[in-house]
């Protein structure tokens, strides 16, 4: 349903895959048309440094440093430091690259001196040329935890890069107050549409749909989604065996939609995708790992929105 | 005076000074029979890491990777990280190399997990194969300012690198509790020796010499201080410029025993530099940059020392 201002966009997003939408909005909406709330369940800490790696692709990606086919860190990266650590015995499972510390740096240092990190999160922005806001869902730490079959319980960074999301999904845990902050209320208050981008619903989008307030701003507002998941094949990540182990489906963009079951006024799939659904798709190639074809995609997404009326 | 173990040896260390003469002395002594207390006056708060000069420089001494001449830091250390601080607009004055990052990472994180500057300095030791033990003067900070002849106060590493020593010093002034560790006090309780190393006493020794039981414990047992003075010029530093801001004197070696006064049981001076003294004083070569000099100058320091009896 429509309410707050026609012309805002919220996207609530993930890592590469939200990364690689917003990259298209961005060059089809001012800065003051577009909010990005953007998970924060997969942050961690690691050599001390707060790490949010959602944040950083998002970021990365909107300043052009990220590598247009692996979407995260920062092209031609070194890793003099990590090479260093290695050799004096420190964990390196996470790759940080020398340029990419500098975020990591500064970050844990304003966390440190009492800053939020919706306040940093601008300054990197500033510091890196993107004008556009990224919203973290909230201040406070909201970890995501897998509980594997095996009954271990993962810190979701550690599941995903350390063991190579090898062990079997039993649950999904949010942590934390789930308290959404004051800027992510706002944003959703006055959009006119929100977008779900092509993310993990399990581990991008739930974080920020299960605070406080969001699912009952999204029922009052127009709200649509693209598919993270072509034919039975995620785009990108874990997904389609999440899908298999979370639910009684098989992977498929309707087993997604139906995740959002509630909340959608329209949804985004890869031609051959369409099913019977309560509000209208659109069918059209979602595949926007070239820079290019993400411009393509996000028009003919907010036109579409736009036809929902 | 003697008392303590007559095998065992205590440095007093500040910077590269202190550095020098340790790596003479490590060629000589087995590690069970040398105690470094070293200086952590400089020590700062940088991007949000803790960085300690004068352990970093000793560190890196013994593990043979600070480079010769220049005496700090890491030899061959690249600076992307900083370079890319540096595009981002963050303070860059102190230069902090990429391997170099490791050890302010580490400590920092270790700090922040409640350890203390001891243990994480012997974890460090160790991760680089340094085997001596290097022991920071206290676990409190107790950082050094300097106070301007215009009044400001500036910390040290800001007077010193930042400011390029430019400011007149009008007095120096010692922070933090002061509280010598367990560990320094033991060693200087256990000593048979104690040697002042050609180290900047307003600086580098005065930090470790104020702090409660310390100067009691030198008028116990031998002491032996190393000019940091040859003819009228520190042999690095700001020293000689120091000596006549602070004090009545000329910058000489007689100035520097001076400032020990009632504390020496021995001398080391540059030939030519040796004066009528209530102690012996040992005339020889003390400039110790090259690493070939320093065991030679360690060697007859030592023997220097066992004669005074």
């Amino acid at each position: 349903m429509t309410a707050g201002h026609p012309g805002k966009v919220v996207a609530l997003a993930g890592g590469v895959g939200g990364a690689r939408l917003v990259d298209g909005l961005v060059r089809l909406l001012p800065p003051e048309a577009l909010r990005i709330i953007v998970n924060t369940g997969d942050d961690f800490e690691h050599w001390g440094l707060r790490i949010c790696p959602d944040l950083d692709t998002i970021m990365y990606t909107l300043a052009e440093l990220a590598p247009e086919e692996r979407g995260w860190g920062i092209d031609g990266d070194t890793f003099h430091v990590l090479e260093e650590a290695a050799r004096r015995g420190a964990p390196t499972w996470f790759r940080l690259g020398d340029r990419d510390l500098v975020t990591h740096l500064t970050r844990t240092a304003a966390l440190a001196r009492g800053e939020t990190l919706t306040r940093v999160t601008a300054t990197l922005c500033e510091s890196l040329g993107v004008h556009f806001r990224l919203l973290p869902m909230g201040d406070e730490p909201r970890p995501t935890t897998i509980v594997t079959r095996r009954g271990d319980e993962l810190p979701f960074q550690e599941w995903l890069v350390k063991e190579r999301a090898s062990a079997e999904v039993s649950t999904v845990r949010h942590g934390g107050s789930g308290r959404p902050t004051a800027e992510v209320l706002d944003a959703l208050g006055g959009a006119g549409l929100v977008l779900i981008c092509p993310s993990n619903p399990y581990v991008s989008i739930d974080p920020i749909l299960t605070m406080p307030g969001v699912r009952e701003a999204l029922t009052q507002t127009k709200t649509v989604a693209v598919s993270p998941i072509v034919g039975r094949t995620a785009v990108k990540g874990p997904l389609a065996t999440m899908i298999s182990q979370l639910s009684v489906e098989e992977p498929s963009a309707r087993a997604v939609a139906g995740h959002y079951e509630g909340l959608l006024d329209g949804y985004a799939v890869h031609p051959g995708d369409a099913f019977d659904a309560p509000f209208p798709i659109l069918e059209t190639n979602i595949l926007i790992q070239a820079r290019k074809d993400r411009v393509v995609f996000a028009g003919e997404l907010l036109e579409f929105a736009r036809s929902l009326g």
